[in-house]
């Protein structure tokens, strides 16, 4: 028996080998005056039971097998998908695991409402799609209208559920509800690594103890800014994800058109009319060792070609990694203990460190294209 | 003599070795009812001499030869610069030499007006900004108030001159008045590439007979045509020109952050709810030779990571230039002729069939920097 701690404290129990999450609520007449999130679960609760049938809870289990292996199911923020009782929703709403897949096959786009107890009506919609507006898919609360129940959805996991569902439904397999892979092998990973004609950074780090959706969030934001500070230093970023074990270790992982870019670059300096910023950059750049050529005009603006900073991205990391784009509470952990830049060929190391769980996502991740995806 | 024409037919004769224009014009009472520019040309000539006294003269004198060294003197579409009439106007509205130079260098930005004869009230300016938009320098004709005389001077035109009058009130020298350097030899000019990082690709081809005004538009816009196949493709284009003797050829040259580039590319498709496009692209790569990774979502759209169907500038040059961004008139004449793309190591080559002015262009175009450019 531990207490953990999400939106408020909480007792984890295990009996007979299950884990058991004993929730404390208010008991509430009226949903609407739900303060948490849990408040409002016998609500959800009550209202599922009274509208599924027994044909429809196996419906309900069917699509979150399906959306579990494309990787969908779960609104916590690694996933950023489909909760439990918006899966149960949806079965409700359209009435079964394949209307479900036809409707998102032919009319979910992003914005679009589902207002299961239709609260609202036709004119109200464009307001509503404004006030959820960076939720790319809105699915009214039957027991609270002000609530999207799939505010959690990112946009790629809403976009992978309607390519998913398309695929399915002209080709059903059952590719869509197990995974049949094994688990890859370091020489499987690499040889795959080295087919690529572009290469990886990876940035290897211990990670704070924090609750996983708190430690997916820095994670996410601080992935995506080095990879603006990547590109900022001229850097084609193919793609990036972050992969972590929620205990110890994380690690950034960048596909870059290529790790060594030229050593000088094009650089856009200030209108010639604007003062004191012209002649500054003139100083700067008119004898300096620094340029390759110019400066002369284009359009009004003063350009220079001069030499790079960085032309390797393992030395821009190693030395700008802290300053930039790492999420604040990751930049002072990262202070006290450490972080390495790695290549390619360091992959043996990384696996030694992190285990055999990152090759799986390192796997998926280089090939990127999703496994039930055939045509 | 010769029978030539610009706006009309003129005659050319040669006196005592100097060349004479004699122009036709009508004669008119008022330059308002004047139909070509040469009408307006005596009402012009009476207005500058009844302005100027002997000391602006020379000051005229003086503020185009200082153009002409910059390389903004001339109306031409060439140059794109300052007309004789336009330089007369600045030395009558400002007073001398010194007082443009220090309007351009203090006052000048993008849109300014200047009305020698005040037809307009500070409130109609913004009107008269709107009237001639795309023209960076707005002077009011003294004897048509409808008329932008600086409408032919280029950003590019107007932004050297403000820069060389800033530098040269910090630093006045002869730079501004001669040209210092002698023509370079090819072995110079050969060194000066080698020493860049970067790549050259020129296309040379034969001009079609035409007036140089006619000439110098298409093969300007046939460059920048050219430089947007380039970038279409992936090629990183620092910068571009075009170069012609106006009698037999004409030379496009590029400068390539790499003439060879990377033989993949990440390349966007369709959203993923949209059809047929979705379908389209998955069956053209999910099973593709194409295909080096990938497809995968971002936000909503599928993305692949592909092969190039040219991943040298050479090669996409000989195969579509006369498909893309040549105008049509050259484009008909090349299909008659010849063009001949060709690379650094081709220089020598290039200068044996067109003459070693092309070097003294080449090597302004590399360096880049003005000249008179000194801190």
């Amino acid at each position: 028996q531990t207490i953990a701690y999400a939106e408020h404290p909480y007792v984890k129990v295990t009996m007979d080998n299950i884990n058991v999450d004993v929730v404390p609520a208010f008991k509430l007449k009226d949903p609407l005056e739900a303060e948490t999130v849990v408040d409002r679960t016998p609500f959800h609760t009550r209202y599922v039971i009274s509208k599924l049938n027994e044909k429809q809870k196996d419906e309900v289990r069917l699509l979150k097998k399906f959306m579990k292996t494309i990787g969908v199911y779960g609104a916590e923020i690694k996933v950023s998908g489909f909760s439990g009782y918006l899966v149960e929703l949806l079965v409700i709403y359209y009435g079964s695991f394949k209307r479900v897949l036809e409707a998102a096959s032919e009319t979910w786009k992003p914005g679009v409402v589902i207002d299961v107890e239709r609260y609202f009506r036709k004119k109200d919609l464009p307001k509503i799609t404004r006030k959820f507006q960076n939720q790319p898919l809105i699915v009214i609360d039957p027991v609270d209208y002000r609530r999207n129940v799939a505010a959690a959805v990112s946009p790629k996991s809403m976009a992978t559920f309607i390519a998913a569902s398309k695929t399915y439904l002209r080709n059903p397999s059952e590719l869509f509800f197990f995974k049949v892979e094994a688990k890859p092998t370091l020489a499987e990973v690499m040889e795959l690594i080295s087919s690529k004609p572009y290469d990886y950074v990876f940035v290897l780090f211990p990670i704070p103890k924090k609750p996983p959706d708190i430690l997916w969030g820095f994670l996410r934001r601080s992935v995506k800014g080095v990879r603006s500070l990547l590109e900022k230093f001229g850097f084609n970023v193919l793609d990036y994800d972050v992969w972590c074990d929620e205990r110890e270790y994380g690690v950034f992982v960048f596909e870059l058109e290529s790790e060594k870019i030229s050593d000088f670059v094009k650089s856009e300096g200030p209108l010639v009319f604007s003062e004191p910023n012209s002649s500054r950059f003139l100083s700067k750049y008119v004898d300096s060792e620094l340029t390759i050529a110019g400066p002369w005009i284009e359009d009004f603006k003063w350009v220079v070609i001069r030499k790079r900073k960085f032309n390797r991205a393992s030395s821009l990391l190693k030395e700008r990694l802290l300053e930039h784009g790492v999420s604040h509470v990751l930049q002072e952990h990262l202070r006290k203990t450490w972080f390495k830049v790695l290549l390619k060929d360091d992959l043996k190391y990384i696996v030694e460190m992190v285990g055999d769980d990152f090759l799986s996502f390192l796997r998926s991740f280089v090939r990127k294209k999703p496994e039930w995806l055939r045509i």
